[in-house]
């Protein structure tokens, strides 16, 4: 299959839209994907191609309870009655293979993508294993957080080809998928990734990036604000539980609706974000000036007697130990339980933002 | 009325609650409050107190039209059939009073609420006219988006009843509302705001924030945010609409959900919030370390010239001029069914959300 051919693609993709039947048990090999990492970010993905495509689904973990892993926690992401039986359907079928190395689940992939640990020795070890294998065709994404394409492609020799395709946790709920290309990445590559996605009827929302940036787009915005958060926490301005409430009855269900730029256009009327900015420029700078500079370089919070548990008798706590104090304070500890009702929150919030225009 | 008797508050509060039936026509002087300022915040105050309590409003402006105003726009707040009679009924029966002066609008108040222009001369002014007006026991609120309390009560003799009580826009469909006390402000003054807020029914959410910052916390987090997607479209990273689908696809929908140190807490696993800390602190501290530092005050984007409208032509644009125009050329001018459609869709998202537990 040629990349460059728009019409193949197309074809190709037609595949991945899911029939209005229940979710079919009939092998689809046309665009075989392959998942190498199967944490809970590859266990999401797995299911969000097994509800959205007709994709056969390869996967590989080194780990040696894979198959009891994979039986135990797909079903929870399939959103289905009966997903236990569903799953080993499609093991019996064929759909979804369970694969011993890197090899066997490579051999017909024609998307191959890695979520392994955040260790760029790694990522560059596992692609040098999978362009020994792969058709030189195949497209190479890695969901990392963090490692840029143009670090992963260093030791191979076509660097062409590989991208990161970074989602926002749990990528088979939340629509937002980062496709970020390295400068050696070519643009056919990134134009099949983003119409991978938007052909996928998931409502998943594909944003091209088009430079590498530490941390992409979205955890960028998002850590800013973490840091002032922090910062007032930090400063007695607010508790940890108050910023949390600010957040949810504002900015938050605000920019699940219109994002900042949309926002602040509205915010100055009928002259637009012009008009925002003459106005508020003032209070804005005002804010920037005074902005929070916290930091874990200068924090003892990271520190190996913090880490052996010795920091709650630490007289001088530093901004990180009482913001996470605060928290589980305000939370408790995270509980599967936890998870699962923020899942279903999140998808009924997400329901009634995608039929707004509807 | 003493503020300072839990049992009269509470009292006077079981007024506030709207009753089961339609939207009663009933004068019900019991909490008398005032606004000053009917601009679209004082409108949508207006719009929320009519709904959700029993209190009578009076209501001052010093432009010439403010019958027609009140007339044309308010009924579009109350979101009921036959809304321009019921405004009508309200003008005749007296629960709404336009009236002529400061002083006729806050002689029976038992709540003065100020949403002028930011400007801290008028709002000391504003204050004086008042005290000399009300009873001494009247609560007094300023619904500023960036003067604390503490510059409106300079001239005061008594500082210690005024407090900001600052909303999102627009008030009568976001929840939050930031209750800023000053140093001087009685802790009864803040308690009492707070317990007016919560018991609407409107599900407003009060936050009380312990010390006077610029800018309080909503607008703090959201304004360190858009400096980073400033910075971001700036520098040719991503366009302003992509920062927008970014921000809608992931954590503006996430953070309606669960805020942001929830978010990260759960972000940690069952190891919560600290354990997230010591995964992420490099990305994080890599983003902090890289993060933009746009200013108004290093950009040409104030300038005299640019207001003139010959910013066009200046072949050195600003990073404002630059953020401005691609956010005219992606959504176009704001207009009024723009403004209602946002509405439409804030509502219906908050809908979903609040009953999320229910």
């Amino acid at each position: 299959m040629s990349i460059e051919a728009g019409e193949t693609i197309r074809s190709k993709l037609a595949y991945t839209r899911r029939p209005e039947s229940a979710v079919s048990s009939q092998s689809q090999t046309d665009i075989p994907i392959t998942l190498i990492g199967l944490g809970t970010i590859g266990i999401s993905f797995a299911s969000l191609y097994l509800k959205h495509s007709e994709a056969t689904i390869s996967i590989y973990d080194p780990r040696p309870d894979l198959q009891e892993h994979v039986k135990s926690i797909l079903p929870g992401y399939l959103d289905v009655k009966d997903a236990k039986e569903l799953v080993q359907t499609y093991l019996t079928n064929g759909r979804l293979r369970i694969c011993s190395s890197v090899e066997e689940a490579c051999k017909e992939a024609v998307i191959v993508q890695e979520q392994t640990a955040e260790n760029v020795t790694l990522k560059r070890l596992i692609w040098k294993q999978v362009v020994d294998t792969v058709s030189p065709e195949a497209h190479l994404w890695s969901s990392t957080s963090g490692i840029p394409a143009s670090q992963q492609v260093a030791e191979l020799e076509d660097k062409s080809r590989l991208l990161v395709v970074h989602p926002f946790n749990p990528p088979h709920i939340m629509p937002l998928i980062e496709i970020v290309p390295s400068p050696h990445t070519r643009p056919e590559e990134t134009e099949f990734a983003r119409s991978f996605f938007s052909a996928l009827g998931s409502d998943h929302q594909p944003v091209v990036i088009k430079k590498e940036v530490p941390g992409f787009v979205g955890n960028r915005l998002a850590f800013v604000l973490l840091r002032e958060a922090c910062h007032l926490v930090s400063e007695g301005v607010v508790s940890v539980e108050d910023i949390d409430k600010v957040v949810e009855a504002s900015i938050g269900p605000r920019w699940a609706v219109t994002g900042p730029f949309k926002s602040y256009h509205y915010g100055g009327g009928t002259r637009g974000l012009g008009a925002f900015f003459h106005n508020l420029s003032g209070t804005i700078e005002d804010i920037w000036d005074t902005a929070g500079t916290e930091s874990f370089k200068s924090s003892s919070f990271l520190t190996e007697a913090k880490q052996a548990g010795e920091g709650d008798s630490n007289p001088s706590k530093s901004w990180a130990d009482v913001v996470v104090e605060q928290t589980r304070e305000a939370y408790g500890m995270p509980t599967p339980a936890d998870f699962a009702k923020r899942d279903e929150a999140l998808k009924k919030l997400l329901q009634a933002r995608n039929t707004k225009t509807g």
